[in-house]
């Protein structure tokens, strides 16, 4: 019997079992027939052929958009309430392969307000910060700036204010109660900021004056947000934008996805001795309790944390993460070895990582324009 | 006993009995003391005098900081969901007359996203125009434009949705519902936009960059929102804002307040022909059956719509004012006579009005600036 586990857009817990998923948020698994069509037109990704972007909807509209030559437009976002850890690259990593091989424009959302309106002690002195501190990560991945457009709520909400009024006035208060499980003691700015969310979606055939397909790259419980657009959509005019969603990549201590407080996550800032440390101290790992019995009885890569890290982020590489596998399954690679592998990847990406963050302060100075 | 009668910010019906609305909104009378303070400091004006606006919240701290030589900020606005009436002019011609009296700064709010969340029918498209047709009347009243700032909601939200979010948080769902009577069904825009209505009373603070005071003439009805701001301020740093709160301009039929539908109001735009027509067609009058009986018993100025509008806008002198009362109670003035000089007083004010409003379409294409 699996666990119990909660996935909503405020809270990932348990171990989530991503079928039961499927069918609860009414989404779509990515079968062989759409990896293909993908594949074709894209070339292989190994987060597509592992899975880790398991489900989407909508697709297959984008699909038939690349088929007629028509533009697409990708949108992310990151809401800025602390530090960006390993977990949060993932979409983003995927959305910037995306915009590569399809030469598609990318809306980023810096929704600055969601997490203020949803924590009580966090505020937008808070955000501010972290939107400087976080945008340096999304810089440094390399995104085609001029093909990127950044949407910081609070200071884009004269773009934006408006059309999120058109989608808050299809949005009874009752729908948001429900969506995202709210109660009457709940602030008025979190039934509303479901709206600014949707926005993102629309802007695009705003912009372009003809109804534009948009592709959301997230995780899988983001999704709720784009329910709510996808039922409100036809009703202002727009299309239904589509999403591909994506697995968590558990936290360190494989309960839930990483989250953003507390040991159990590897930040973007973090030193090569502060991996180390909490790899070797926190990752779970699928191995035995004795060196003895793991050689005889070998590891369980599928539980195994570091295993999977390496699989969703820092080993593309099949062959390799096959034979990680085996020799794990077999008992030949040790737990120590695993985490000797992953922390050495890790350090490796973050090494680079790091210096291409601090490359891209300018370009953030730039996008901020005024001080926040 | 009187009717029922009821006040909201979006219903005003019934005979509206003063009395009980102070003590059901918990604002305060104008009472002498502060009628002489503000007299004062401004002089006279016969809305005060006769006491259309009648009662207030936090007046006092607005003469405190006239006292101490502080900055104050006016504050009122228009939602622009149709053509401005002459029950609209009562409070706008009052806060132009104190701000030329005070040499105070005005923010004039024109949320435009309002009655478009709270109207089923209203559009963009329709406010987008009647903002423009709105902006012709405020501009025809002479603010002192130097010392005025216009924030049109949906353009502006770039430096008020983050302030908006500040309030949003301080209020709860069960809060809006119970002042608005909001039900679940109804959109979360709803819910959400008073915190839009209170960004003005804050913005000076922000601008000033220290604590300052704001005043807020307005319909008596509007006070509800400001409530709610009062509450909010101080936990967020800010002042609470001052309210002065004047009586309904009554509807020609004498039910409720002035109406934006049907033929109950005379817009700024109707030619003398129409304002003579609905003066005399649809004016409630106070005057007798017969002439024979008006001679005999006379008439009564209380109930008659007439005789009100020239209290409490188109007859400013007490002495003229008191002559026609006299006469129409001693059955000297018939009914027909009042409202001839009604029309006519009306007929001179709108010639002269509608002159400026055509000169003022310049203004208002620089403020409008874009298309909107």
């Amino acid at each position: 019997m699996k666990e119990e586990f909660t996935v909503t857009p405020y809270e990932v817990t348990g171990s989530v079992d991503y079928d039961k998923l499927i069918l609860q948020f009414g989404v779509k698994r990515i079968d062989t027939a759409m990896l293909d069509k993908i594949t074709k037109h894209a070339g292989e990704h190994f987060l597509l052929k592992r899975q880790h972007f398991f489900a989407h909807t909508n697709l297959d509209k984008v699909l038939t958009a690349v088929e007629k030559k028509e533009k697409v437009y990708l949108y992310t976002g990151r809401a800025p309430s602390g530090p960006v850890h390993i977990g949060h690259l993932v979409s983003w990593i995927f959305t910037k392969w995306l915009q590569e091989r399809f030469g598609w424009n990318l809306v980023f959302q810096i929704p600055d307000e969601e997490k203020v309106l949803f924590k009580d002690n966090l505020t937008f002195e808070d955000t501010a910060k972290w939107t400087r501190e976080n945008l340096l990560d999304i810089i440094a991945l390399g995104f085609d700036l001029n093909k990127t457009k950044f949407l910081i709520d609070t200071k884009d909400a004269g773009e934006m204010y408006k059309l999120a009024c058109e989608v808050a006035k299809k949005t009874t208060a009752s729908t948001a109660k429900a969506l995202f499980g709210l109660q009457p003691s709940d602030n008025v700015g979190k039934y509303f900021y479901t709206a600014m969310q949707s926005v993102p979606c629309f802007l695009p055939s705003v912009w372009e004056g003809k109804p534009t397909q948009v592709l959301i790259p997230c995780g899988v419980d983001q999704d709720v947000h784009f329910r709510l657009t996808r039922d409100i959509a036809e009703k202002l005019g727009y299309p239904k934008p589509a999403t591909i969603l994506a697995k968590f990549l558990p936290a360190l201590s494989a309960d839930g996805k990483m989250s953003s407080s507390g040991e159990n996550a590897i930040w973007t800032t973090d030193t090569p001795k502060e991996v180390e440390r909490k790899i070797r101290k926190y990752a779970f790992s699928g191995g035995r309790d004795t060196v003895e019995e793991h050689r005889k009885l070998g590891g369980n890569p599928d539980i195994d944390v570091s295993f999977q890290w390496l699989s969703m982020m820092f080993e593309p590489d099949d062959r390799k993460l096959a034979s990680i596998r085996d020799d794990y399954k077999s008992g030949k690679l040790l737990s120590g070895e695993l985490k000797q592998v992953l922390i050495e990847k890790i350090n490796a990406f973050l090494a680079e990582h790091q210096k291409r963050r601090e490359a891209a302060r300018p370009v953030v100075d730039k996008i901020l324009g005024r001080s926040i």
